[in-house]
């Protein structure tokens, strides 16, 4: 294949015109096929059926110390949950709280409670002023809802394949309206990347000009490898460089089981300064008396400890690896030599990145949905859903089938490349 | 026994005396008795079990419509769920969605959302005035907690037997800057009254300075019967009523399963306009993509339907009438004819409503601790934990067992006989 950059016109429509009719084909078969979310497939939560019978009676319903997990208590949670959160975010048990099903939920309370009175100051709101919130991106579009609703601005940062700019970030953070930043910092979404030692110590070492500046720190794939252990990524723990540099308050940590047991029936982890858990106690104790502890038992029941939820990530990799190389082979022979496509090649995580070229993935997107395959809506995984070159594609291949999954990636691949020549055309036109 | 107030000095002594000698005997016995909290007993928490095994494979992870619960999605809560709590809460199931664990977080989450620019308007804070709420009281504390939290001003409103005083409210709503009305409408926190159908039709009439006003209906004992169903207090559904008035927007209604199945393990729903429910959502699609639905299974599948969920309550009934009968026996005994106290003889709930002499509440508590008799905090059913008369007593009696419950009423008799005396040893003195 020539680069389409390089080719002609009368290359380019004969290429225009060999693609639609594969287009037209795909397209009249009436698929329905969906790329567009980080969704387990069934196989991956059969998984953790396990979970369904472990508290299966009253005499399985005590901890080995006692508790009943039906009734009231435990504000925090088990003590048992939060050494299994404590041992996986490499942090003392003191550090740890949990909370419900959703770390969703967890961040955008977070930043509810950041905005209004708390038990350490009055919140962001009561200065009067707006509150502005650091963005890298491409980065997760859940994120950006939250900020979105409440009127938080927001501010991209450009990411690269070790982490956020942190030159852009320090130039940012002068501004006391400045309030935050969200950070996926393994396996990052989308783009799969994990931040550098360098660039974790950069971000530990910052020295906002707000007072209460809070670093989300979204471990969402904290333990989400697609390769062996040995060829993992490594996270360095925020933790111990933000206590050398007195930063530990702007930190808040969180992770949850959504992808490792099933979605929206996990239990989520919270992991921060001594300050901040006293300052989030206080504030959970008035919304509710305990979380769901029968969860927390079963949870807790099946992964056990470290090495039994690392096996049982194995088990999550051994579906989830394939489908990730079926989609990278796509990529790799459908969009060969024609130099419009750039892709991550992430070691864990739910995502591949792909770039095409600037301008073309709304059309791409478009033509997509015509055939029957749903991607992420371009453009969400930047603030206001706004991609500036027009180029990012969110590909989750977890939820399909191989067998869709082949499909799928060929259906993208058809329609970036149509998309592509109708933007040439359109230039040299 | 002769009235107290009655007594002489010589009587008021040596009655002291006697009760002096029993106390120090009981306290001698080193108990530890709690009676502070509406916690169920474990033989309560027994009745639910099924629950703990009816989704316990991958093909009990289906809903009759196909959903695997253990995915992300259904976000307001999965539709047979929302049906019986549709039914229960006498409302259309498009009134209705399905929260996380805890009726308080949803509360909690609700103010904070009126609080903050949401779907409707920018919120009480942007007024940039203080914020009141009006407190029917004695009330349930962790109302009160709330409110506390969040720096907003609490306005006392007395509580009759057929609820609160409509003539109070309606001055205090005059002010724009009351928000808002915390109400627990069926055997109410702690004095056990139902509201009657005049004062029900009253507050859905009511017609605040505030556009923004909110009343919390928090429908905690809905189906708490003491009672057999023909002898159990009535509600009136306050929708219909709020419809009428074009009021429908001023009610926020919350029930949970926390005293139905197991505390803390339970599903919650919101009642409210089609209005609010949007905005609820607008909100709760920022927060999470779905709340724990393999609970929400297990629930539907083990209350069923109305009738199984009355069938289900008869068997708690059965558990704690008689645990309130022992309570009361043991107050009609032990205070006699001593004129120093009254109480609620409540037909549902989780409380038991006990007024002694004026001033001696926190002494009573103060005795019964030392003895090893806990109580719920004496003022705390009052705004700022503060009992005016210094005479209100919440007591729970559903968590102690008969034995425990028969020595710690006798101990709370005697602590509030003891504590009589004193206060009129004082005056006389």
């Amino acid at each position: 294949m020539t680069a389409y950059e390089k080719m002609t016109i009368e290359e380019l429509k004969a290429e225009q015109k060999a693609l639609s009719k594969k287009y037209g084909d795909l397209k009249s078969q009436g698929l329905s096929l969906d790329m567009s979310r980080g969704k387990p497939s069934t196989d991956q939560l059969d998984l953790s059926d396990d979970i369904l019978t472990n508290v299966s009676s009253t005499k399985d319903a005590f901890t080995p110390s006692g508790t009943d997990v039906r009734n009231y208590g435990v504000l925090d949670g088990l003590p048992e949950c939060r050494q299994l959160f404590a041992d996986l975010l490499e942090v003392d048990v003191k550090n740890v709280i949990m909370d419900g099903n959703a770390s969703l939920r967890v961040m955008f309370d977070y930043i509810t409670q950041c905005m209004l009175p708390n038990a350490l100051d009055d919140g962001w709101l009561a200065e009067g002023k707006p509150i502005k919130f650091l963005c890298p991106c491409p980065g997760y579009d859940r994120h950006f809802a939250i900020l979105d609703y409440y009127h938080i601005e927001m501010i991209s940062i450009d990411m690269y394949d070790d982490g956020p700019d942190i030159e852009q970030i320090k130039e940012a953070i002068k501004d006391e309206q400045v309030k935050g930043m969200f950070c996926v910092p393994k396996y990052s979404n989308p783009t799969g990347c994990t931040y550098s030692d360098e660039k974790v110590k950069a971000i530990a070492a910052l020295k906002p000009a707000a007072k209460n500046f809070r670093v989300i720190w979204d471990n969402a794939y904290i333990i989400h490898d697609l390769v062996e252990e040995d060829e993992a990524d490594k996270l360095l723990n925020i933790f111990p460089e933000a206590y050398k540099n007195g930063t530990e308050d702007m930190f808040f940590e969180v992770c949850s089981t959504s992808k490792i047991t099933f979605s929206g029936a996990g239990v989520s982890a919270i992991a921060a300064s001594e300050r901040n858990i006293q300052a989030i106690l206080e504030r959970m104790g008035r919304q509710f008396i305990s979380n769901d502890k029968i969860n927390q038992l079963r949870h807790i029941r099946f992964l056990k400890d470290i090495d039994t939820l690392k096996a049982h990530m194995a088990k999550h990799r051994a579906i989830l690896a394939p489908k990730f190389k079926a989609v990278d082979k796509a990529f790799c022979e459908g969009f060969s030599e024609s130099g419009i496509a750039t892709w991550s090649k992430p070691k864990g995580g739910y995502f591949i990145n792909l770039d095409i070229m600037d301008g073309t993935a709304k059309r791409c997107a478009e033509l997509c949905k015509e055939a029957g395959v749903t991607l992420t809506a371009p453009g969400a995984p930047f603030p206001y859903g706004k991609d500036p070159r027009d180029r990012n594609i969110r590909v989750a291949p977890s939820y399909p089938t191989p067998e869709e999954l082949e499909i799928s990636a060929e259906i993208l691949v058809i329609s970036a490349r149509l998309a592509a020549i109708e933007k040439l055309l359109e230039k040299i036109g």
